[in-house]
């Protein structure tokens, strides 16, 4: 990557420079945040992990809380990758395939999900005394949710999903049945295969022709 | 209560004050676990909270360790008289009854819930990096998923539920539904009251006249 000296006739744009280092300094937090809990990421442990000054962490997080906030979006981004793969290999996707991606995304099933939930758990700890924290989880939540219903309403429309069934109520069950699972998993009460096997039993009981 | 100086003729068994003192230390080490996590309640701490010495924890709990499982045994005991005192007014309930009171007992719906829930994420959390309380926590976890599939099966032979479901897969199911929407409800995202109707509504669905 070219550094601000070398850049006399041309240069690669420093948006994507930024954009790395960013995510490197958020991966540090990510593998802290996985092994401790968010209460152990300061600044100047986060730079520790990923092997740069505390004073380049603050060039690009003036503060904890923005670097958190940066976190959780960046695990956003992380589920919308890990939905897409899923979906990699159909073009145009029905709707009850998307809902199958997105729940089985959601499972703690491959080491990168495992740690995204377990920050995930250690920014929801921290949510339950912080209302900013709190706030931007809320909102994930609530994001979520409607996407979810979305997909609900969508299957019921293609006729893939029964139309009798509730699609709020339906959505608010299968988040919580993947939260749910995801502790689960990761307390070592139920191994991932397991998990998606239940995710994929209920799914199959919406369903016009299980009814 | 009356102490060991007063013992001169007959006295109230000892059991009777050893139990009481436990509790007191047990209560106060949950009011520290709801406000700031397990990682604050040191037993110096606890003995401050319950405001009795150091020494007198130490008489009850030989370790810190011994004090969390107490603490874990006595959220157990919790459940059990909220699920007893949902069915008092039931002198012989069915097993949907009793399905219904479990599965609504899981939900942090009051104070002293909302309390036991918090200490459970506590718990939860120091279970990832904990052998010895993973083990009595996945026990704990164990123990309410056979009791669980044990209602549901005792519901299908009473025909109060489908008998072509999986009693295994619908007590995963509920139970990791609860915990989903128990999390959802510290954080602020669902109301105990909309969590009980979704569970309401997902039980209503295993019913023989819904399918």
């Amino acid at each position: 990557m070219a550094s601000q000296s070398d850049c006399k006739g041309g240069c690669v744009p420093k948006v994507v420079d930024h954009q790395q280092r960013r995510r490197l300094i958020t991966e540090a937090l990510w593998r802290i945040a996985a092994r401790h809990g968010l209460e152990a990421a300061s600044l100047t442990e986060v730079a520790t992990e990923a092997g740069v000054s505390k004073g380049l962490v603050q060039h690009y997080f003036r503060s904890r809380e923005e670097m958190l906030l940066f976190a959780i979006d960046h695990a956003n981004q992380r589920l919308r990758s890990r939905i897409q793969q899923r979906l990699a290999s159909d073009a145009r996707p029905k709707p009850m395939a998307l809902l199958h991606a997105l729940a089985l995304a959601l499972l703690p099933t491959d080491e990168e999900s495992h740690t995204g939930a377990l920050v995930s758990v250690a920014f929801f700890i921290r949510g339950l005394s912080n209302a900013t924290l709190a706030n931007t989880f809320q909102q994930g939540f609530a994001e979520l949710l409607a996407l979810i219903t979305e997909q609900i309403r969508a299957a019921q429309q293609s006729g893939e999903i029964d139309r009798t069934l509730d699609p709020e109520q339906e959505a608010h069950i299968l988040l919580a049945l993947t939260g749910g699972l995801t502790s689960s998993i990761l307390s070592g009460h139920t191994a991932p295969s397991a998990a998606s096997t239940t995710v994929e039993y209920h799914l199959a009981r919406l369903t016009p022709a299980a009814r």
